[in-house]
């Protein structure tokens, strides 16, 4: 850093993103991105005159897509926030609640500890059982601000509805955030719960189901007086926070429900059926219901199958860090990237490698 | 606020921006933005591949984008910071060096004191000359941050780079940020002096000059370990925090000086035009070197002839602040626009209105 920085923000660890090679030579299966392009009627929207609306300023209050995010999820629109991907959201939700601490799980979104320290949050951190499913009663009642991920990342494991509707409301004191992220290739979204619980923010992004992760819009939902927290601090940090083009194809995929849900059928598709040949393999795969599978084989470890497949064109992600060391993160992609992948593994676990 | 909220930043004063109709009924001279389309080459690129493309993320390093800002600045790419607008870089800077304090005019950005605000930063707030302009004396050797305005909104007048230079070098052990965000318009830009002096930062954005406000995208510019901080700031908050479409736009536009170029003359000879044109008119106005116009008119408060424009289908820019409740802030458009804006304030001070 510096010799003129603030000497706590220059010792913070930063968040490592996973790689993003922009030249394409890789089957990119190692950053959650959806494996179909955006909706046609995003692009048609793209053409007509949005290029040349460039010169204007955004509307600062998102109002057109939070009214269609409202229609979507039943709820108001004075009950959405968007934000800048959802990691704008979770950052403003830390920053404004986390100051009793924030607890969250062992194995779960890297980011989580890395807003706690920029903010200067104390932590609790609570292991995963031994399965790497999340023990609710480790969240109950614990005078502090809650974040799960449900889908958990990169474990992919689900909590209910009912688990996670004792977590917000044995917490009336603190906010639950509930990170949604993969929450459309299988798990129960705890949208409708927010117009309930006063307490409960859910967030989430459309860099996942919605197949826009360049364009950066994530959502928060939750009571408006939550919003309206969140507001508070976006505008003293950056009222023009969304892009004119991403706002705009963001709204064309709220609306293009259909063409979303047959892609996500085919990623579902496409995941059981990769989750089985790798079992088959001799792989412990966890039983993902997002769009990714978490994956380790007895015969190699997670960072020599990482670089064994890395060597083979295929991208996927491994995470240097206690618990999880033997395993690595496979993006769910099309059946013949999923085909391209199980071939490499295939290989890879003859030759002993 | 909700009661969770941590009741400081609850208290926080809000940036409010200039109004942002979003359906287009009036003349828009309000909020700086150009009146030409972005450059032709940024329309074709995006629609070659990029909507597609949205799939995935942005690069979080914006390499490209750099490279380019480099090449146009004369810097090195590691030189160069990118963010989500001018907005974002300027509090990543308050956020990062103004711990000792932050010294600025009271007539300038509004913005300023917010971020100052937000990050708990004591603040020197130095009145400008009665005629407006800046006293450099009042910034040299001050022991704490400064951040300048060049040229200064919303009055448009500048420093000469000497001023500036002068202001930085007095000031070794803090950081000078000197905000261009109009610079294209008429000022001399302090860049070239990033090289010589570490602790100097300046600010600008494809906002203005680039067509590109609803795109989202400001940068900073100065020593490599400054830019190292900012990034630090930004991998704690929000890596990729910029989308694929606006870094493609971006990078087009940084490509096609000549064709800005013209649309900033043309911008400009409608200024000094128009200057000229309400003077004669009984308006008072400062020698503006940016893109707006800052008048007065002795037989009309600034509230009502804000009021009266609107009424014509004209907005312009009114603040309620002391020493500047009689001016209204005047964006310059197309000569045709600018005519309409005219006749209209003859038509207003003939009235008595």
């Amino acid at each position: 850093m510096s010799r003129w920085m603030d000497a706590r923000l220059g010792q913070l660890e930063e968040y490592v993103p996973g790689e993003q090679p922009q030249d394409m030579q890789y089957i990119k299966l190692n950053t959650n991105e959806f494996p179909y392009p955006p909706a046609p009627a995003v692009s048609e929207r793209l053409g007509r005159g949005e290029i040349e609306g460039l010169r204007l300023y955004s509307d600062p209050t998102c109002r057109v897509l939070r009214e269609k995010l409202a229609v979507r999820y039943k709820v108001a629109p004075d009950e959405v926030f968007v934000g800048n991907g959802s990691d704008e959201v979770l950052n403003f939700a830390f920053w404004a609640y986390g100051a009793d601490g924030v607890r969250f799980a062992d194995i779960t979104y890297g980011f989580y500890p890395v807003f706690a320290a920029l903010h200067d949050l104390p932590i609790t951190v609570k292991p995963l059982r031994q399965d790497f499913s999340i023990d609710p009663a480790d969240y109950l009642s614990c005078d502090q601000m809650v974040v799960i991920a449900n889908p958990n990342a990169p474990t992919g494991l689900t909590l209910s509805l009912d688990e996670i509707e004792a977590v917000v409301r044995s917490n009336p004191e603190h906010i639950v955030v509930i990170d949604e992220a993969y929450v459309d290739f299988g798990a129960q979204s705890a949208i409708p719960l927010t117009r309930r619980y006063p307490n409960l923010l859910v967030v989430s992004t459309f860099s996942k189901s919605r197949a826009l992760a360049g364009a950066r819009i994530g959502f928060g939902i939750g009571d408006r007086e939550l919003i309206r927290d969140l507001n508070r601090i976006k505008n003293t940090t950056n009222p023009y926070n969304i892009n004119r083009l991403s706002m705009a194809a963001a709204e064309e995929a709220v609306e293009s429900r259909a063409y979303y849900e047959d892609c996500i059928e085919k990623v579902i598709e496409a995941r059981e059926k990769s989750k089985t040949a790798l079992r088959e393999m001799g792989f412990s795969v966890t039983d993902s219901r997002a769009n990714f599978l978490f994956a380790r084989h007895p015969g190699i470890g997670g960072k020599a199958l990482y670089e064994a497949l890395k060597e083979r064109g295929i991208l996927v992600r491994h995470f240097e860090k206690e618990r999880i060391r033997d395993f690595v993160r496979i993006t769910v992609g099309t059946p013949e990237q999923m085909q391209a992948l199980l071939t490499a593994c295939q290989g890879i676990i003859n030759n002993g490698e």
